[in-house]
């Protein structure tokens, strides 16, 4: 047996036992006639002590030849420590070692195994086996366990059953790119892994398997952005015979319940906000609600007047920063280098003081006078010491770029609080939004959410005014969920897909066994999907998912550990029935 | 709201109350004046009635146009019924139904859903979403979800954590055939899918995070036997600082959880086995050990006479068939028949009465006396009343053929029990295994597993002699769950590397990984996987996995639902760099 106890269990309790532990050398303290040893595993650190009066000669040799990361087995008497930690579970005692044996030497890392690294990111990949020694990536993972038993947990107790669905499915052009399987034994043929389940977790529906949910693997081959992976991890959920109200109460109790449990947080129903309202107070449809700087539009008291810029705009929509007059000049024109960054693309900023006597002080104030920006300040709930800040031009673009001024005054003021959780629904989605890039419209969350009841007939005359049940459950302005009420009727289906490009033979092609199924007595159903990695992060104060996922892919989408992707045998190429096809080389 | 209770819930308590159901229709009878409804969803069924005399007269009607698997909402007052059905939980009460809603029509389904389905096995595969109605196949995927989370609660309680191993990885030639998945981004590259996540958990392992479990899917493209499935489920382990033991303790106390929770069987410490005594007395190193039948050598007792057959042969082995002496001549010969079949390929039988009076009549009366014949009864443990069953030739041959002849009477007798389960640890497997084909030896495990302490060197001189701390769990004579300790330094496996055939630079190329995070502290690891598929069956009481899985491929690779793999674009063939080449074309 290597060990009687771990690193992270021993206590005044145990003192005069005699115990064998083992693990990393942490590090080691050597004074020559004393030698000291923090011994870490995944439950803790305990300190071993080496004693020339007290420790045999041999094993005092060998305590002094440990380096940094030696796995090593100890035995010896647990005794009281003389200056106690009271920082370290262990912290009363310390191990009085009479035997060792080193299980296997290290060479040094390439990085110091501590809270706070020095190694960069890219060397923290390439040994990440190194890095998850590290407390802050274990305790990542061992709290994303965390929360998944309490998701499956909480959802079993309610009657869902965790159903597999298959990966390797068949590859659909419609969304992202899909990885594709060449098939060995189907010459010329592919699988595809699944973006989603959504198609089979549809087809449980059908089956009668009602409440189902799955934890599951989905594939996008995507380019990558930052925090985004080619592979990620959904909390996949449907059910049968609901409406949409039934879906937000059942999700909006796994989450509370998740906040509870996890955070110790409760959290009283959810708020809830239409798309469109979502758009018109935050400028985004996943507004972090954990603060206030909501817009007011100024259209109304800002146009008309002789400042042709805001005359000619769209809108006008400005937000009131708490106690925001307090910026100096030079603050308040950086603010405005930050909104003209191509990355925003506002083309300048106007900013009205409200001062502490009730006056105003504005940008614009050849334009406006008071009485004009107490109209302002009434829009945008601006208070004495608080200061306006104006932006205009197309409706969308402005409010996306106010959006991004309000989260970052937010972060600036620390109004983002990691451990404050503000669960929002956004209802009453659009079904569909227009791509300027192929110059048409798309279903918004995909081709299988049902149009509002009543209004497929819309989809003709004015299809960006059809809304579907879709909604998104939003946490600290981050889409955690997503979901919708679906089609279950063939003939809708089949509108549906002709109105989205399809022709008759692609959607049969593609879809054809789901419109099957919807003959055979397909009953109502809708369901969500949670980003688990996302989740995770946010329920643990964070906002990169990278450190929650055990071995992530760098943004090539490549994993720098195991060196993958990689070329493979041209004999496994020939079994494959394929040819590379190298246009670069 | 749909409905207000499922249709497994009602009970006479529930007289008088209003009601709303929604399902399927199971069944009709229709009386004119009166018609009754079995409505159905997963929870059960519950007996609409609707009647002339109270039922209006436009829900009559509609009633009577009901066919089967429509989808209907109903409402109603629970009543008492007539004549109470007491194999229903809702067998008390019926539904005179005043509201009907059909929510979805259906076509006739092309075979009945019905516990005994009129459908064939292809077109249940074609309509799986049908054939998920059926209760059979839905008390399956539930039952699949209960040994889910049983096993997730225990292992989770004992502090093992689940950790989610990536599932793009990088293509190893060793082992069974890898699916690939071109990459877009990394031109001429690909990534691997896990045959399964060995290497991740061992990282995991010398990344310190200890006590690792992970439910999760693993790919293999071989050619398909039967029950064999392309991509299947693994119970994946793994724990650091541990010898066999720690292991062996470990996953009993799970299975015999398991037994326990979800078949309500109590199961005393598992008996062990050694490899080579598995198959001595077996033939098999996964023994039904449910049942008797052990092998006799008869070498000693049945050689040196003048039968040639014996003499010639590297082993006679024989079983004794309790009450086998009631087979008649006819049936004997059937038996004989049966294994001399290619799929057997034995080339004879021999046989012996043991008659009541204690003697014996063999078809080799010739050649061996009354004597002789008692000291196979006593080699066999033969009694009065059983027949002797002998066979000959090459020992592994021999005892291969003698193994499916004991399996195959012990079912024909009814020893294989379903509910009754014997589970055994197999232990000592030797660490390779000689390959007829390339004419080498192999990993038997994998080239990851440990050779016995002191072993290592006899790989020179005996290599079939080398034994590995590698272990299997059986149950009923199916293996659920091998695994083995591992390698920890990389000296060691750069030896088996080599010793296995990988040139230095291949070890590097697939394996550089694993043997470089061997150099900085691995500690001591073993692990386990149980496939969760077969398991499932088992405890299930089944022996096919298929129905156990919601979506399965059939024995060519292919979803027949969704028809995949299919043909993919020349678009995104392009983007993956690569081409067709398709030599059969």
């Amino acid at each position: 047996m290597y060990r009687t106890h771990t690193n992270g269990e021993l206590r005044a309790a145990h003192i005069n036992e005699v115990v064998t532990l083992s693990g990393w050398v942490q590090k080691t303290r050597d004074k020559g006639f004393m030698v000291w040893v923090d011994l870490r595993d995944r439950y803790g650190i305990t300190q071993l002590i080496f004693d020339e009066e007290r420790t045999p000669k041999d094993v005092m040799e060998k305590a002094s030849q440990l380096g940094r990361e030696f796995v090593i087995q100890a035995t010896g008497k647990v005794i009281e420590r003389e200056s106690k930690n009271p920082n370290m579970s262990t912290g009363d005692i310390e191990i009085l070692v009479s035997e060792i044996s080193i299980l296997n030497a290290s060479l040094t890392p390439p990085f110091t195994i501590e809270d706070d690294t020095d190694g960069g990111e890219d060397l923290r990949m390439k040994y990440r086996y190194l890095d998850i020694r590290r407390q802050p990536v274990r305790r990542n993972l061992v709290f994303r366990h965390k929360v998944t038993m309490a998701v499956r947990n909480y959802l079993s107790q309610k009657n869902f059953i965790e159903v597999e669905t298959p990966y390797l499915i068949k590859s659909t052009p419609e969304g992202a790119r899909d990885f594709v399987v060449p098939s060995r034994m189907n010459e010329g043929q592919f699988y595809a892994l699944p973006q989603s389940p959504q198609t089979f977790k549809q087809l449980l529906m059908v089956g009668g398997m009602d409440k189902y949910f799955q934890i599951v693997k989905c594939f996008r081959d995507e380019d990558l952005r930052a925090d985004r992976q080619p592979e990620f991890t959904q909390i996949d959920c449907e059910m049968a015979f609901v409406e949409q109200e039934d879906i937000l109460q059942t999700f909006e109790g796994l989450t509370r319940h998740l906040l509870k449990e996890i955070n110790g947080v409760e959290v009283d129903e959810f708020a809830r906000i239409t798309y469109d309202e979502a758009m018109r107070r935050y400028g985004n449809d996943k507004p972090d609600i954990r603060f206030g700087m909501e817009f007011g539009e100024l259209n109304a008291v800002a146009q008309h007047k002789d400042f042709n810029v805001f005359n000619q705009a769209e809108l006008v929509v400005g937000i009131a920063v708490p106690q925001g007059n307090g910026m100096t000049r030079k603050e308040i024109d950086q603010l405005i280098d930050w909104v003209k960054r191509p990355q925003i693309g506002a083309l300048g900023m106007v900013y009205v003081r409200c001062n502490e006597d009730g006056s105003y002080k504005s940008s614009v104030d050849k334009f406006y006078d008071q009485q004009d920006l107490a109209k302002w300040a009434e829009a945008t709930g601006a208070t004495p010491g608080d200061i306006i800040l104006v932006l205009s031009g197309e409706t969308h673009k402005t409010r996306t770029q106010l959006s991004a001024l309000r989260m970052e005054l937010a972060s600036r003021l620390g109004l983002r609080k990691s451990d404050e959780f503000a669960p929002l629904w956004v209802v009453d989605f659009p079904l569909l939004e227009w791509d300027e890039e192929t110059q048409r419209y798309h279903a918004m969350h995909h081709p299988f959410t049902a149009p509002k009841p009543g209004q497929l007939e819309l989809l003709k005359t004015n299809p960006a005014a059809v809304k579907a049940n879709a909604y998104d459950l939003v946490l600290n302005g981050n889409e955690i969920g997503g979901g919708s009420i679906r089609i279950h009727d063939k003939q809708v289906q089949a509108k549906m897909f002709d109105y989205l490009g399809f022709s008759e033979q692609e959607a049969k092609a593609q879809f054809g066994f789901l419109m099957d199924a919807f003959q055979y007595g397909a009953p109502p159903h809708g369901g969500i999907a949670f980003g688990l990695d996302r989740l995770v992060a946010i329920l643990g104060g964070q906002e990169t998912i990278r450190d929650f996922i055990a071995f992530p892919k760098n943004n090539a989408g490549r994993d720098v550990m195991i060196d993958a992707p990689a070329p493979i045998d041209s004999d496994q190429l020939d079994e494959l029935h394929l040819q590379l096809n190298l246009k670069k080389l």
